[in-house]
């Protein structure tokens, strides 16, 4: 079966995501091609570095929301460029595929998700009901990439981002069968925000993939404000100096962020 | 069908929490009995006020986990003390009963969750492979009362309380049927700690059970800075207002709770 783990890039601060998200992969030692889609944002220089590391890569037109109003409920006015997430489906030289979110990182092998259906994604802590879209299983389809396009076009996003629209195609998701529900070790969120830290002592050594919830991302710098779970933060850091950061361009070493346009 | 709303308190402060819910239930035109378990720790006062609104009353003893380690971790040293929850499993008069934490409050009508199987419960948001407690259908059955006395004196409790006692117990909930698996409406947890706003706009009509999750609960003081959602908080202060604190003897108008033993 030919499959891979498939992940996107904007610009050079997620393609430094990528890049640790690629490495803690192959750390994994995942039997999995390494996909990227990324658009013009990310410079020459990144997508050399990125090929070194990645099997494929696609260059993809970006695709916006514009939905400004909806991005400010959930207060990310970036996100509108996620919808770009959805160019993954037209990847069909892959039989499945895993989608994972540039800021998530593996913890543990977990090929084992290549098993699944489609379409398969963990609970959203913030409304478990809906499913968090930075790790899900899909089949490729040049038909479900119309559809998706299309019905964003007509139904547009509850939530600015591509999550609430997944969310609004794949609404039957809470009503199907548990194989499709991640269990939750595939999507945790690093993060203090609610931590049911009981849950966690039980539960963490499990962990598989984590993802760094919210607006201070580990390529942005190191810092011990955080507010991430420090094992994760450090691992991904670890990562950062041994296997990336000298490969960088001087200028790439250390990512700061565009002021955001607020 | 002979069935049955319960709720606990094992004090003033929570059995004023049980008024307001009782009273949120009966607004909601409920066509089920309303129960409440209580302890010796409520003062005769409040109990003889807990059976004007509710149809139906049990003393109970006390059982607590003990377990002051795993409920560090939580940072609630309190929550021993709700393993008395267990106790309404006794309640075998009832064909079905749904289990309502005394920091709920009713929304909406929600009748027909009487209709699900036992055991259906809401995932919690901290870990959602996991229920949370909160709310949750149940079948009385002494033998099952039995079952779960042994079973919490063989493995204890991950939390420290019965949300962690009764997930080790019904562990497969995750993988059960969706009729097992409340819709999160039932049990949304009205607090700022992390919400998906978005969602909460979408849904947000459609809530019929929250909780007030953490150490402040509405019963202890009417103050704006309280965490949780203004509509919901201010609801349960109006009920308080208006069905509750006029038929209170003067000392409980608003309860002040004990310093808790830090
Ligand atoms: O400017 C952006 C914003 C997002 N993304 C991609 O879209 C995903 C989802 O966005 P993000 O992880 O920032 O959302 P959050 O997890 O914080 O909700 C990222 O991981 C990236 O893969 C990107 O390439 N450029
Ligand atoms: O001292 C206590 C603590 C808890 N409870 C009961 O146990 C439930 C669960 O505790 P709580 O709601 O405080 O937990 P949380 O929802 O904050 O985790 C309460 O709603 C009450 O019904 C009680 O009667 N006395
Ligand atoms: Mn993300
Ligand atoms: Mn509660």
């Amino acid at each position: 079966m030919s499959t891979a783990w498939v992940t996107l890039a904007t610009n050079d601060g997620y393609a430094l995501g990528a890049l640790v998200l690629a490495h803690s992969l192959r750390r994994a030692k995942t039997r999995h091609h390494l996909h990227i889609l990324y658009t013009d944002g990310v410079t020459a220089q990144m997508r050399s570095r990125l090929l070194a590391v990645f099997h494929n890569s696609t260059r993809v037109d970006v695709l916006d929301s514009n939905d400004t109003e909806n991005l400010a409920l959930i207060g990310r006015p970036d996100l509108g460029v996620t919808f770009t997430k959805l160019h993954c489906w037209r990847l069909t030289q892959y039989e499945k595929c895993v989608f994972l979110d540039a800021d998530t990182l593996i913890i543990q092998n977990c090929d084992e998700l290549f098993e699944r259906p489609e379409f398969a994604a963990a609970p959203d802590i913030g409304w478990p009901d809906l499913f968090n879209s930075g790790v899900f299983v899909f089949v490729p389809s040049n038909d479900a990439y119309q559809k998706l396009v299309e019905f964003g076009t007509q139904h547009g996003t509850f939530d600015g981002g591509d999550q609430g629209l997944l969310n609004l195609y794949f609404s039957n998701w809470r009503e199907m069968d548990a194989s499709h529900r991640l269990p939750f070790i595939y999507n945790v969120t690093s993060g203090s925000i609610y931590s049911y830290k009981a849950a966690y002592q039980l539960f963490g050594g499990n962990v598989k993939i984590v993802r760094f919830l919210g607006t201070v991302k580990p390529w942005h710098r190191d810092t011990s404000k955080h507010g991430h779970q420090n094992d994760h933060w450090g691992y991904w850091q670890q990562i950062f100096r041994e296997d990336v950061s000298q490969n960088l361009p001087n200028g790439l070493v250390r990512y700061t962020p565009p002021k955001s346009p607020s």
